[in-house]
């Protein structure tokens, strides 16, 4: 599957995060994280695929890689901009699943000024409906 | 990896729709689209893989399988009201590449009612603020 260049931007998006260990490592890395070996852990992700999938996301820049210890060398990972923006999306399917697939003692998210429960929900900004509320329809501009 | 019982909800909603086809299969049927050729077409995407998307979706309950035909037996695909819950999401994939990963004659989203574009944007509903414009933390609530 080669989505890179897809005209659609739900397939672009996906092929620079379109599976579960990128997302992961975003959430991760979102929380602070920054070593190969705090995500390998937190994750308990095998230590080539870690690897493959920081380099992919740090390919598409949502991550950058930054050399934190010159001897022994040593790099971190963290978010940029574009990564950073892509946490929306991971917020998201976190409240879908507290909604559709909740359990006992499930991670929750809160905002870090006033320590409330986060609620999310994506509107359109230009109409204010809640996505969803309304048909959405794919098209090119003309 | 199994995420299916994580006690995070992310991981929990990648677990229902965790990689590309499924998000892809998704908003195809956000657009219509029922019938497995129809999905086969559109996406270019082997009949082995179609098939067990489906399948796992269907049983993730995020799509409800309904026979429109007796005699060839014939199912077709709609969304549930959990497959229609993960548009947001899908949508703000969109959105992010349309920022992030922009081309020329790309398909953006218009509203249905409006036919103006749609500029999705996730808002914590409590507090007001876009979902990440502040810090939000993950944790159990006490």
């Amino acid at each position: 599957m080669t989505l890179t260049d897809d005209p659609c931007p739900i397939a672009r998006g996906l092929a620079c995060a379109g599976d579960s260990w990128s997302f992961l490592i975003l959430r991760d890395a979102s929380q602070g994280l920054t070593r190969f070996d705090q995500f390998r852990k937190n994750l308990g992700i095998a230590p080539t695929i870690l690897t493959r999938r920081l380099a992919a996301l740090t390919e598409e820049g949502l991550l950058e890689k930054r050399r934190y210890s010159e001897h022994p060398p040593r790099d971190e990972y963290v978010l940029t901009e574009a990564g950073r923006a892509f946490m929306p999306i991971i917020v998201m399917i976190g409240a879908w699943a507290l909604r559709h697939r909740d359990r006992q003692a499930s991670v929750r998210f809160f905002d870090g000024e006033t320590g409330l429960e986060v609620k999310p929900v994506a509107i359109d900004s230009v109409s204010g409906a809640a996505i969803g509320s309304r048909p959405i329809t794919l098209g090119v501009r003309t």
